[in-house]
């Protein structure tokens, strides 16, 4: 098989473990620190979690290694979408695994949780696993999106473990998938199975993260992709100084990749959807505060600009919820058949006024024709609108067009306004990690197994100090059910780890809210450029400017 | 000035000169080739430029400097589009020009051409140059689209250069901006102005080479880009196996960036316009093209792969192209209006029908209504159908998405087809340039200098031997009448440096057309993963595999 020459040479990559991994499996032992509990709701998690609620914190430590001789099969399972590093968490469990005893056994299970729940597995082989170090994807054994949740897939799951033995499952993914393997946990020791489960923190959103998870894999790398990307547009537009380039960024629940690459970049304009939905800000003030920018921009002959926009941010404006609610509504049961039949838009659109309440029928109407008619025309199975396939760029651009037009006709613009429009997502899901993932993920997945050696369960694979180099990080665990609170999730109050949204007084969007004003206006345009694996450590070691934030670093 | 960490790490690093520029300004001299003539049409083109034609080719080696000791002003230009490492071209004509007299003078005129006809300049300094080697973008004087082409604006520039004393200048440019420079070197020779005029060969879209130019500068690095994407979105695709993604990339003229783009990552499918235009190909055989591949790999259970999609590939259609000119003749005057005043589509509708030819009726039926009003509704100032903004990546999904509703009707397909689109292009003008740019580019800028100092007139800067190392590269000057040839443009017929299209009986192509029927169906991606500034020489010194299998090499 042909392979690039960048993959070869990343598989002479050595991941960077923690200094107190780096003794050799011999020479780690385990200091418990004090009973956890969780971040909300005690009484409640502790009673639905009995066996695994209020364990301690515990950290690694070089000293002899006292776990029982047991021999390990473990399963491994790659939940939810693509991170940079995935790979990474396998290999460093494997080779944890097998310097341990090399008659242990990982067992990968194939296209997600549904790979445990039919038995579709591959044992992973030096030779296999030696394919997949140190590159993007999780192709190694695939991913998938079945959620596994019900008791009749943990006995099912619970039957295959015991066919082959196995001792441990590793799930790796993001908040729900995390919050799942803590109700498998759960259900492995109350039903005596023997069965540890440990999980391990990904997605590129960065939105599972909190006072012991300092960050989830993959976020370095695909921010940094998209910085690269980002970055490049800004010096172009810098140079033909001609277009307005519109850039949505993948995040549909949290702005964290459109803070990180705001920070990365230095655009004129970032949107943060939680701040939108804490100033309760309608369309048209966004679109405003938008043109504000261009308009004077353009005062100083400027007329070009970059403006991220994070992926989920219409579900954020208020009045934008209240309109697609009053849709769904308006369109529920036969009332879409009645619809459907109306023969021609303007006879449709009578219809919509008809329905509507005053208020959302007056968001409607500012919208470009485009949009209003993907809003009633493509809805999903449940008849629901489906605000994820919403352009959001093009409806900013089209808003601030229509702003920028009658700032025209008052005589207080007077540029030009050219747009080009951008989507990063599918780009850096998959791309080769970062050394810092690489070496993260690595760590991740090589702890993940001195966890299971020394026999945790329902656990979260903990590495931490990560702003430092990757000697002075921290390597340990932290039972799931400390991050876990009670959601209303379904009409159903439900144990789940509490999504991370961008917070309005954390470091990283104080920085921002400190710069942007003077962004808006100046080219101040950061060039990132392309991920660098090799050459000077400050070019190739360093995470993100988030991270930097949050621990009070200068950036 | 805040500064990326691969900014600064960059201006530390020095370009690679090849060998026998290495020895100091002072060791450098020059040999003479034999007398050239024009590739094609040689008694007109010698008629034309009757004082620089004919001129022998030359190339530089280690010697005895023998240039009269003369101070040179030197103005600069940056004409079209970016390419990365046009700083670099600039660097490195402004360090050899101090090199050899640290009283030269280099202006560099902005905004393009124009720059030069308003006499609107900044005189570099080591400080100023400084802030920009090795880096994207041309802003270090912008670039414009002016072109230089009338005896009026070549007496003005005559003037300009008049009332600065300058004695060359320098154009940084594509196939029309050389052309142009042929011509005011012409002008400058003619009339005596004593200033001797260079050409530099830029562009990403890679149609800018011959015999005697190997490769323009930018497309490699705008390539690496673009791969980087398509493999990292590869590695997506057959990690979620779920999407089909159609990728539109950069090059309306010819299809040099979609061709290099697949060697570098082996998708399904890649479109070739210039075969398509000679095949005579249509939409459809094209939509079926595509349909046999997503056909096939379903068949084994892959409902997924990677379509790359040239920019220009309608305009090579013939079928499509019979169409635009019925269409721009059918709304050709006043009949635009009576168009535009039928109140809907239906009746538009009936309107095209009753004025398009049958067989081109055929046509416009197929394309999805969405691209049949644009066709129609959006029309450029003088009435034409503006073909740039037709998404060819959606139009090719939609057209396949069609086929294979028919083959599922009649049970021959029983797969999925999910579809996400992308288009490539901004995201690599602006990239740092690859080594191998920064190296190409400050040779060719130095190189400039070295045709200057020796009193050359309508050449181009000829760095040759380029898939070797720059040790061996071979550094020159071409007479730019030699590239010429005479084409019909706008009525007439001018004298114009031959566009280079791909060729289909060109190794690159026959490398393609000799492996893709295997990665249609066969998942054979590759990841070349970002550009690498550092590390292993085979990751961070390689240009394109265009070139490499151009000059006979393995790849």
């Amino acid at each position: 098989m042909k392979i690039s020459p960048l993959q070869k040479a990343r598989y002479e990559y050595t991941p960077k473990l923690p200094g107190m991994l780096r003794n050799g499996i011999a020479d780690i032992c385990v200091k418990e620190g004090a009973a956890t509990q969780s971040v909300a709701d005690q009484e409640k998690i502790a009673e639905l979690f009995p066996n695994t609620y209020g364990k301690p914190e515990i950290t690694f430590e070089k000293g002899k290694n006292t776990s029982a001789d047991k021999k390990q099969i473990v399963g491994v399972i790659l939940s939810g979408g693509q991170a940079p590093g995935g790979h990474n968490v396998v290999s460093g469990l494997y080779d944890a695994l097998k310097a341990t005893n090399k008659d242990n056994v990982l067992l990968g299970f194939k296209g997600g949780p549904s790979g445990l729940l039919e038995d579709d597995y591959i044992e992973m082989t030096d030779e296999y696993i030696d394919q997949f170090r140190n590159t993007g994807g999780f192709d190694i054994i695939g991913s998938g999106r079945t959620k596994l949740e019900t008791p009749e897939q943990f006995a099912v799951a619970a039957e295959v473990c015991k066919k082959h033995g196995i001792t441990a499952i590793v799930i790796i993914g993001g908040d729900d998938s995390n919050t799942n393997a803590c109700t498998l946990a759960e259900y492995m020791a109350a039903n005596k199975t023997g069965v540890q489960v440990i999980g391990c923190p990904k997605t590129i959103d960065g939105d599972l993260k909190n006072e012991d998870i300092e960050c989830s894999f993959g976020f370095d790398t695909a921010t940094k992709t998209y910085s690269e990307l980002i970055g490049n547009i800004e010096r172009d537009a810098n140079s033909a100084k001609k277009y307005w380039h519109f850039i949505k960024v993948m995040g549909r629940s949290a702005s964290h990749v459109a803070l990180e690459c705001a920070l990365e970049t230095q655009p004129n304009i970032c949107l943060i959807g939680e701040e939108v939905a804490d100033k309760k800000m309608s369309l048209s003030e966004i679109a405003d505060y938008i043109a504000d920018s261009v308009e004077k921009r353009a005062a100083n002959g400027d007329n070009f600009g970059v403006a991220i926009i994070p992926e989920g941010i219409v579900e954020f404006v208020p009045e934008f919820s209240v309109l697609i609610s009053e849709i769904n509504e308006l369109l529920a049961g036969s009332k879409t058949e009645e619809f459907n039949a109306l023969p021609s838009w303007e006879e449709k659109y009578e219809f919509i006024k008809a329905g509507l309440t005053k208020e959302s029928m007056a968001v409607f109407e500012i919208l470009p024709q485009g949009i209003q008619q993907q809003l009633f025309l493509e809805r999903d199975p449940h008849g629901n609108v489906q605000v994820s396939l919403i352009e959001s760029e093009k409806l900013f651009s089209a808003l601030v067009a229509d702003k920028l037009a009658e700032r025209k006709a008052a005589g207080t613009y007077k540029g030009k306004f050219g747009v080009q429009h951008h989507f990063f997502g599918y780009e850096g899901r998959c791309a080769f990690p970062s050394n810092f993932d690489a070496d993260y993920c690595y760590s991740l997945g090589y702890n993940a197994f001195m966890l299971i050696q020394y026999g945790f369960n329902g656990y979260l694979s903990k590495v931490s100090n990560l702003s430092k180099p990757a000697e002075e990080w921290v390597a340990g665990g932290m039972p799931i059910t400390k991050m876990m609170n009670m959601e209303r999730r379904n009409g159903k109050d439900k144990p789940v780890i509490k999504k991370a949204l961008t917070e309005l007084d954390g470091a990283p969007f104080k920085y921002f809210a400190a710069h942007r004003d003077e962004w808006a206006v100046k080219t101040s345009f950061l060039f990132p450029g392309a991920i660098q694996y090799y050459g000077p450590s400050s070019v190739c070691d360093i995470t993100t400017k988030t991270l930097a934030l949050e621990k009070g670093e200068e950036i």
